[in-house]
């Protein structure tokens, strides 16, 4: 990729990630009249690596508008045979824990050392309260200017399966536009950690020190979705304390199952504001992605994530059709009081819905 | 109840677990031409307590016919207002665990305080290959002779989810019957356990010495379902090992949340050979009850877990329709094997199913 062109996308893609189009300028970039933008020309756009393509193929994906989500979906198809040549990592933790942080620093080694890194978000509390603590303009400064970045905010609308679902088919486009670590980011308190398992490779919880305490307030069975342990804000004072809390996980990770088949769960001190182990976590995730994919259950998950993806997308589509209909939603309604007041048993409500 | 019909009720208990009615002679029982069974007379039977009565309305709601089916529903809303007033204990662990035995001495000590005790099943390996483990009539041979027990091996048809809906099902009528206290049993090591806990007020795990190496063979999760451990065999040389495994879960305990809003989760070492801490776990059993009832806690439990079950029942009926058409079902397959070779995007794969 020439200067030029990389300065260009410096430019862009910082209002790419925040603002779509609006703020770049408009005779740079060739853009067809009504908003019609011819298919192949923004699939090669998005090959080419471009974050003004690739930021306008994902708001197409996310768009509300059933020709254009069309045309996404059309665009992706034809990207399909480019994706998959990344690692994908998820990382989560308590509110707190310092994921931004984190994800800077880190994702900042990784373009040092060559690779071109993908930000994206699932936010849970931004599709019930319209608020999004992840979208915050102000967070990862230095990697939204980054030309071998691009961070994209969790999209705002939608219930957390469609975001679960818009997130994944982004993560597909950035590997298309060649982004070779994509970090699947999101808040260690509701669902979607489960949903963010659904579709990483490799899961790290960030987590803090003072482990027992802390784990009370997180979500049940999440040390099981990990793959690691960083035991965060291992600095200065609070270093010995670090230590202490991943000796603590250590043994405490001898009575789970590990998340991944042959992989044993391992807890790691890090501290992005002086780096330390932050180098130690990608040396890790390459150990990780060596033994994976060389045990042969690399390709299995992600098959097997795929069809799960498939099937709970039918499943959503099911209960969506059936809840949808205000009549039908008022009689379940219904139905649950009778059942709940000893009128009505399950089966007999089932049966009635079911008529 | 008079000792004559007890003895009866002891004869007749026994076939009625395993073979409903067939040994039992025809001419002590009134019984209508044509398995016609007049609704009120087995409601009343069964409201006696009748062993013979209550196991042939149990047949009705698990019977595939669906005019002995729908007789059973009737029957059961008649009892509705009569259910509810047990204790609901959910039983698990790895096959080994010991937990006939530890059912065998635990119900047994119960029906000598004066309660009344029924033992279901809920065998996953039944479901799928026929033969059921826990239907073995040689376990549990002198609860199954106790006057003051029920003991009904799991149903041996039909899926998961089917089963689990007729387990919930025949609990209610053991309370009809006045049973006070409800053991479901299952295996754990499969889905079986999140649905057990699903129906259940308490949840007890039972695991063997050297706890790390075991659980590792046990489902993921599972710890952060039970309300207790009991580190069973804790008998003779054993011992030793078996309190030193209750003091690692004790540590290890602190790092997961509890299953129950304001219990903490406790492991205690039994011995059902010697008869030691079993009387313990039903004193556990009863503080639990005292502390999550005057919490409101589980009422509220008792509350989501019915309207649980409704909204699962009305999904696996969503899906039944949807899988059961033998097409639909080969489409889904067709579709899956295009989405796995990268030739179709999910959403274009179900939006093709939902055209």
């Amino acid at each position: 990729m020439d200067r030029d062109k990389q300065s260009r996308q410096v430019m862009s893609g910082v209002s790419d990630a925040h603002d779509g189009m609006k703020s770049v300028p408009r005779k740079k970039f060739k853009k067809p009249a009504n908003s019609q933008f011819d298919l192949d020309e923004l699939a090669r756009g998005v090959e080419s690596g471009s974050r003004l393509h690739l930021g306008k193929a994902i708001t197409l994906l996310e768009s509300t508008n059933p020709e254009h989500k069309q045309r996404g979906q059309q665009l992706l198809n034809v990207l399909l045979p480019k994706t998959g040549n990344s690692i994908r990592i998820g990382i989560t933790g308590v509110p707190g824990a310092g994921k931004s942080t984190f994800i800077e620093t880190f994702g900042t080694m990784l373009t040092e050392l060559g690779h071109r890194v993908a930000v994206l978000a699932i936010d849970p509390s931004s599709s019930r309260t319209g608020g999004s603590i992840l979208g915050d303009k102000t967070r990862m400064e230095e990697l939204a200017r980054n030309p071998q970045a691009f961070i994209r905010p969790s999209p705002t609308a939608g219930t957390l399966g469609g975001v679960h679902k818009k997130t994944r088919e982004t993560m597909l486009l950035c590997e298309a536009a060649g982004y070779d670590v994509i970090l699947v980011e999101t808040v260690g308190v509701g669902q979607s950690e489960t949903l963010v398992r659904g579709m990483v490779d490799m899961f790290l919880l960030l987590v803090l020190t003072g482990a027992g305490d802390e784990l009370q307030g997180m979500k049940k069975g999440i040390l099981e979705l990990a793959d690691a342990m960083i035991v965060h804000k291992a600095d200065r004072d609070n270093l010995p304390l670090a230590k202490k809390t991943v000796r603590e996980y250590k043994q405490m990770l001898h009575f789970l199952q590990p998340a991944t088949d042959g992989w044993t769960t391992r807890p790691l001190a890090v501290s992005s504001v002086e780096g330390s182990g932050v180098r130690e976590v990608w040396d890790m995730v390459q150990e990780f992605e060596q033994l994976v994919k060389e045990s042969g259950y690399w390709d299995t998950r992600r098959q097997e994530q795929t069809q799960d993806w498939f099937h709970s997308m039918i499943t959503d589509e099911l209960l969506g059709c059936f809840y949808g209909d205000a009549q039908r939603k008022q009689q379940v309604k219904k139905l649950e009081q009778r059942i709940l007041s000893d009128e009505l048993t399950v089966s007999q409500a089932v049966a009635q819905l079911f008529e």
